[in-house]
């Protein structure tokens, strides 16, 4: 067993080389069997285990730097690190992050999560290189997908500037999650094919030595410096930026691969090292299914099927099917997506309504502005977008969305914890970065029928307007409330006196379990569905405070800027004769996790909050 | 007189095309003078004049839609549309608004102000006119400088599939503000000199058909998909992303302006023209100076001159000289701007550090993760950015730099009211967007000593640290109060009794005026700068509640979310027995206008504020 040699950083270059295959074939099994165990992110993993190797073998670890645009296709860089056995606890609380971590190992140079980022902060790393006089490499691994990033661009810009060595690896898989949009894509591919590279200009060579003067032709346009390199190299969008171009090269030939980066060392400047690799590969059903092996539940290795079988609607089910329905009752909506056609539940609505459906790609800024474009120009958009990843539009809804008033729907999904992929995914911030933009309004649904009237109701609101939604099983109780939604105000639950709950979201449901909790020892407890996170309701908090000595908010969103402080405030502005309890996410990033857990650490669980309010009940004055 | 005869929308196509430059040359001789009175942005604007002559005499407006992006060159737009008399009240509170403004006027089709939006709007107004199958033409206008954007490059990303017309006009001048940057912008100047596209292309044909079989070859090249087209047609940057490509044209000849924008109009899909035009054409102050003619202050015509003389230094001239003592005492210190050298104060820091110093272009997302990766790597990033446009950094700063807690500094410049630019760049939304990031602090300065210890306190500060500060005169009073910053506390400066004052940053000025006319009139204030934003000194919150009966924070930042919502929620949590009044900018954006007369109107002037203490105080129980 090969795998066995590798129990630390380096270990792999006492591996002899005609071993490799082994290896990778083993690291492949290794990856399989425990991510079908734990689950996690398989397909990317198996699609860059030589292309990881290569990097080791190559480079010294922890001198040398590697940053992993993403960071989900680090499995293979975490197993030759030393951490085979974190993958026991993989993205449990507590265990090892499925992400590259500063605190887990030197070897992980800087943290990702989110796309794009890798090239930007590798120009940072040789910057600090360079004035600090050291020579390590630098290598920053980013996959297609997330070239569709502009900050990707931006940093491909600053990058052609660099007089030093760094090296970009361009991990091509022809995908992001799903399916790769865009121009980008499109010259990537052509690439990819061979159609430029090889033959073409083998072709032109040798036709133009055939040629009588054509040889002196050839050498001339050789040296020209802009115009004949378009047809002699491969990779001359790179090359017009100003950054050498090597490539394409096998992803999966470990000794193509240590040739191509040996040469990529000698580059003074920025070198793009075009490296082709299939995801999945070498495990049939997540090379067939890239997509639905990207981010996996526990499987069965024989059949790829899902160990435990969903039994009832995930909120995302619940948003495509009305999706499908608004889109047909009202020619006007059209949906945007950022590369999540998948993870959002659009793609039903895609495949009906393909001229209404937009894959901007990794792109968040500009579909925001894209929809608020497409407003302006009165239709009607409905952005679909995990909640951590509108945070790169932020600008945008504030500058192009919400100064102009635009009737744009942001369906911000993945809002509140989302579990596994921890601190960088945690949809935890929406409800503060999006309340104190003026003319936002924000919206969340306490169950499955609560987001589909919601939508509807977003539909129908002339300005820009959220509503968030938590990742996973929609709600299905509290069946019986069923009020008409109204501009700015709570729904009315259950009416009683002493405490009372403002609960918003998911939080209802919760909240819902601390009231009978609460009963059942013998508290009388209100509940009131938020519903409104932006307008609060002002009214229902001052009836709430006349009848009752306790007023909790609860929200799964931080403390700081989010619903609870804006009740609080009112609570204090009015001199309201009531105390108020805030439940919150506390003010801190929250790692990796199952959900259920980090409610019970955070305190945020129907059990913790029923001991908080009794606590709390019980010292009031 | 040509101008005479434009008095509304499409007046400019009864012109005879022979009075074309006398038109021009009356345009521009109207903008220097209106702008020599009333400051504005010159440069760009003169740089278009025969730009957006072309671009109004070839498409049909208000049916056809233009877009500008940044916005701030469309002054010869408003004088083609009716807009004249504007001039007169051109960037005053209630009177024309500098950048498009769709509240203006319908033949202002989408705001802008920030950079690089234009082509994404474009996108979505495209989109939904083939929705709802109209065919008016789309056009957006983008100079270099934004290029350097991202989200252009998302943009681009997503033109390339387009299957109906949609134009970009590239506006190329060589510059953003400043001198531009980056591996685009060599790209584009290889494409202006010539060297590829016109000379080269002639040359490679004529030698091609000089040979014999050269002329099958040519055609045969010429049928390639890919690869000869980089060699015969310029701008294949562009093409290779699937966006057709037009010029380079003069940007100051009207004629083919004309030629080549019918030529754009029958493209099926997206088209890039490519315009060069000269910033500060035909006002030689002007052209010799771009970036001081930007955004001028009143001028004289004949020397160009300001007319008035600045005598108090700007926060940016202490930032400016700060940065350069902090370069000189520690080695690790670099400075990064997005485009901003000028504005921000950083050129000297650049003239004497060159190898420490940063232009990244005008790309906040890629400045904010290349400090995350220059403080990974051991150095010390201050990254000197104007308030608004940092917010397009919003995802960097929480997942680049507070996850992994990396020391990076956030020079954040004209925080606050900015006046004339108005709604897009007021700088009021900082603190709430900042506050609810873990790891993160904040800190304002009382005045210009302060800004150079917060300064020296950040350098020293382990972790992500901001320090905002206004645009203009730097406040050189209570320079008898400078005690040594410590983490998380604030600085007394007159302890009184009946009413405190919590202020930061610049209202701290604004509260001592207070102070004194409340002492007048017979009350007792004290007055603390709050110096940490976060975070919020609580300890002092908890002594001034003990001392005094009203408790007034003051913020130059909308309410949501900032610093009186904290101390707010502070004094309510903890049950103090003080009322408290929050002063602050209201939760909307502010339009455009003079500074001073800004704060009247928004109740946060020191009368205004003097008056709102008193009310509130005589009112209390």
């Amino acid at each position: 067993m090969a795998l066995e040699k590798i129990n630390q950083v380096n270990d792999i270059k006492e591996i002899p080389p005609e071993e490799y295959d082994t290896l990778a074939a083993e690291i492949r099994e290794f990856l399989v069997g425990k991510i079908s165990e734990s689950g996690g992110h398989l397909a990317s993993n198996l699609g860059v285990v030589e292309l990881t190797m290569a990097l080791h073998l190559c480079f010294d670890l922890p001198e040398d730097k590697v940053i992993w645009d993403v960071g989900h296709q680090s499995y293979t860089h975490k197993l030759l690190t030393g951490r085979k056995a974190g993958f026991d606890k993989l993205r449990k609380y507590g265990g090892m992050s499925g992400f590259p971590k500063r605190k887990e190992s030197d070897c992980d140079c800087f943290d990702t999560g989110h796309s794009s980022t890798s090239i930007s902060a590798g120009i940072g790393l040789v910057g600090a290189r360079d004035l600090l006089g050291r020579d390590e490499h630098i290598v920053s691994v980013i996959g297609d997908g997330a070239l569709t990033g502009g900050m990707a661009y931006e940093a491909l810009n600053n990058a052609s500037q660099l007089k030093t060595n760094f090296i970009i690896v361009l991990n091509d898989n022809h995908m992001s999650i799903a399916e790769n949009v865009g121009g980008m894509s499109e010259y990537l591919n052509e690439l990819r094919t061979n159609e430029v590279y090889t033959s073409f200009k083998t072709g032109v060579e040798q036709s133009l030595n055939r040629i009588p003067g054509g040889n002196h032709l050839a050498n001339q346009l050789k040296r020209t410096k802009s115009g004949i390199k378009q047809l002699l190299i491969p990779g001359m969008l790179f090359e017009n930026m100003g950054i050498t171009y090597l490539g394409p090269v096998d992803g999966h030939d470990i000794q193509k691969l240590l040739d191509v980066f040996r040469k990529a060392k000698r580059v003074k400047g920025a070198v793009l090292v075009h490296v082709l690799t299939k995801k999945g590969k070498g495990y049939a059903p997540a090379e067939r299914h890239p997509a639905r092996f990207h981010g996996a539940e526990p499987f069965d290795i024989d059949t790829g099927l899902p160990k435990n079988k969903r039994k009832k609607a995930n909120y995302q089910d619940v948003f495509s099917t009305c999706m499908v329905k608004l889109g047909q009752r009202n020619e006007k909506v059209v949906a945007i997506t950022a590369a999540m056609p998948d993870g959002t539940g659009l793609k039903r609505f895609k495949n009906i309504y393909p001229d209404r459906f937009f894959d901007v790609g990794i792109a968040e800024g500009h579909a925001v502005t894209f929809a608020a474009g497409l407003a302006a120009g009165g239709v009607k958009p409905i952005f679909a977008v995990y909640s951590s990843f509108l945070q790169r539009a932020y600008d945008q809804i504030l500058h192009d969305v919400c100064i102009q008033n635009l009737p744009v729907v942001f369906a911000v999904d993945r809002a509140g914890l989302v579990g596994s992929d921890g601190e960088t995914h945690q949809g935890i911030f929406d409800l503060s970065y999006l309340s104190s933009i003026p003319n936002m309004q924000i919206m969340a649904p306490k169950n499955k029928w609560e987001l589909s009237d919601m939508l509807k109701f977003a539909v129908k609101f002339d300005g820009p307007i959220a509503l968030r939604y938590p990742r996973g099983e929609a709600y299905d109780g509290l069946k019986e409330f069923r009020k008409a939604i109204a501009y700015g105000k709570s729904e009315m639950l259950y009416e009683e006196e002493d405490i009372a709950i403002l609960a918003v979201g998911s939080m209802v449901k919760t909240a819902e379990t601390v009231r009978k909790n609460l009963k059942q020892i013998g508290y009388s407890c209100t509940l009131v569905n938020g519903r409104f996170i932006k307008p609060v309701d002002t009214e229902v908090i001052g009836e709430l405070a006349k009848e009752h000595r306790l007023l909790v908010t609860m929200e799964e969103n931080v403390r700081s800027g989010g619903y609870g402080e804006k009740v609080r405030d009112y609570v204090q502005e009015q001199d309201l004769p009531v105390k108020v309890l805030n439940i919150a996410v506390p003010d801190e990033y929250v790692e990796h996790g199952n959900v259920a857990f980090l409610y019970e650490e955070l305190g945020i669980d129907a059990e913790s909050v029923t001991k908080r309010i009794i606590e709390r009940y019980v010292t009031m004055k």
